[in-house]
């Protein structure tokens, strides 16, 4: 089977599934068009970074997370290059202190090293997030502290709100700024069941994204001080990111902070899930409990095998179950992530681990050796 | 008055404009999301630069332009600096020649230089287009040359097909890669005569954009070797201009892909009111005729009067027919970019010319000295 051909298959199925079991529906790109035309309130549209319903996002974004500002930016990518630039430039600092597992060190192609000559320096290589030991026992001294939280490759791992307090008030005590690497912010507000404001208040600024759980097309922003704002507003157009227009980023992002009350319960639907799914045989969930709406699913299945059963899965029932599958550490089991959103809630738990077990269970068993 | 309600006044006057005089109508954001949704083709959206709409826009504007490969960008600054770094990256050499007025020099903020640590070299600084005898008395070697089609900040000017053919060859003789920053290829195109697949094969890469004479939202495409595109796109990513998803910007570039045939009316209708506005006294036109559907159009009077006089032309009769003005060098003359469009091609030339006329000398004279 070519690649393509998977591509292919995988494509049809999800345009032709009537149910999503994770995240949000996917919606026919004419569909999404017409609702956001519905929903934009500006007539006229934002030129290179400014006005329409650019400004009102902006502010909407910094009063939500209790900064002084915010800029719009195409991509998180860059909203964290620009904020790391601007504190390596004014601690005259070259290097990011963070996790081996982030997202910066994982899957940016190296680019605040390349294009900024900023190192990032892990200070912690382990599946658990970050530690005031971590940043107290690392040589330093650093541009800048990056947190990401959740910390996505060690499962949507976060820190207590007590080890996360300890860790920013570190970096503070040593004059190194904190930056939330917050691709996921919204999706952390409830376990730490405190204000969006009070959590971004641990840090000097935060990225946040309008993607993932908001439901956006694309598109981040980052909040902080009104002067580290106005200099990161320089390297997003260094970077090429200062758009001739942004508006349907700008309106589905407005339209997505609508749906900020919503974590909460797909939190909790997270953790209902994680139990009934770790309850099934040749199931493993981490972390159990989920920490945010997400969280990792082993299956005793060869990946390939799974992959396949969940698109055969797909095709017959027009259920769009299970997304990307990898193989796991162990030989004979695969991974996959799990992720909880408003298409998720129109399923009932056990409807759901019925159609995962049905999926796992229509796999070969791997070979014994 | 202030700066914000400059703007506010300006906004609103373009908002409630009933006609537009330059480039493309500007059209309610409701009405222009609703007019994609119609336009757009595939139902699945795009994904981290890849699927839906975007693989067909890439495949198309590959092909209009006669190379093997092109890459959706949502930037020209950043197509232009992931194509020169690309070449730096592949000659082993840190200087592009460029003229000093090109939009990398004088638009960018350093950022090739900054980002990139490639310096832009101008080989030529005069209010004219590049030419052979630049590149062949310039130091070099070069990572690439870079000629801007037309070069905009001296008037939208051209060199002629033979001046452009001379200087590629000679760049290629000395094995320097020739990229063009085709921001206006399409409006160039009518001037050559000839295919834009003729013109883009003078070069070795083309960047290309789908939002000015093509009247997108934004973005670009940045089109070559297979190889260099490839590369093109980890430089991309590493920019962070890998977006979730593009089709709103996708789906308008694809309906302007299909007006290239209109530029040739443009051209003829910016040299008719060339000769025209050029026969008012008090009115001066550059380049004369001009090469492009653009020109500049000097006035004898002072930039802050012919501004105002424009806002309270527009707030009066719902025309909008001058956009930024500028104070030229000469003492009482401001200076402003006049753009065929389809807006403009609503009006006769005498109309127009009846307008800008009417504007112009409803400014007070510049006191005498």
């Amino acid at each position: 089977m070519t690649s393509a051909h998977d591509r292919e298959r995988r494509e049809r199925a999800i345009a032709t599934a009537r149910r999503f079991a994770q995240g949000a529906a996917v919606v026919p790109v004419a569909d999404r068009l017409r609702a956001l035309a519905d929903a934009a309130e500006s007539p006229l549209p934002d030129l290179y970074g400014e006005g329409g319903d650019l400004d009102g996002l902006e502010r909407e974004v910094a009063q939500v997370l209790g900064k002084p500002a915010a800029v719009f930016m195409p991509s998180g990518t860059m909203a964290q290059q620009c904020a790391l630039r601007v504190w390596a430039d004014r601690t005259s600092r070259d290097a990011v202190a963070v996790h081996a597992l982030s997202h910066l060190v994982v899957h940016e192609e190296d680019a605040l090293e390349v294009l900024h000559r900023i190192r990032l320096e892990p200070i912690a290589r382990e599946h658990r997030p970050l530690t005031v030991e971590d940043l107290v026992t690392a040589p330093g001294p650093y541009a800048a502290l990056c947190v990401e939280l959740p910390l996505r490759d060690a499962g949507y791992l976060l820190p207590s709100w007590e080890d996360l307090v300890d860790l920013c008030a570190a970096a503070r005590d040593q004059d190194i700024p904190v930056h939330l690497d917050g691709a996921r912010l919204w999706e952390s507000q409830p376990f730490y069941d405190r204000g969006l404001a009070e959590i971004a208040d641990l840090a000097d600024t935060v990225y946040v994204s309008f993607y993932k759980g908001l439901g956006g097309i694309a598109g981040a922003a980052l909040a902080g001080p009104q002067d580290v704002i106005d200099a990161a507003r320089h390297w997003q157009h260094r970077h090429g990111g200062t758009l001739f227009g942004q508006y349907p980023y700008v309106v589905a992002a407005r339209r997505g902070l609508e749906r900020l009350e919503d974590f909460q319960a797909y939190a909790v639907r997270a953790r209902e899930l994680a139990v009934a799914l770790g309850a099934v045989p040749g199931l493993r969930v981490h972390p159990q409990p989920p920490h945010t709406n997400a969280f990792v699913l082993y299956a005793e299945a060869e990946a390939e095998a799974l992959t396949e059963a969940a698109l055969t899965h797909a095709e017959r029932s027009h259920d769009w179950v299970i997304g990307r599958v990898g193989a796991a550490d162990v030989p004979g089991w695969s991974t996959t992530e799990f992720t909880v959103g408003p298409a998720t809630m129109e399923w009932s738990v056990s409807e759901l681990v019925e159609a995962v077990t049905a999926i796992v269970s229509s796999c070969e068993r791997p070979r014994s050796e």
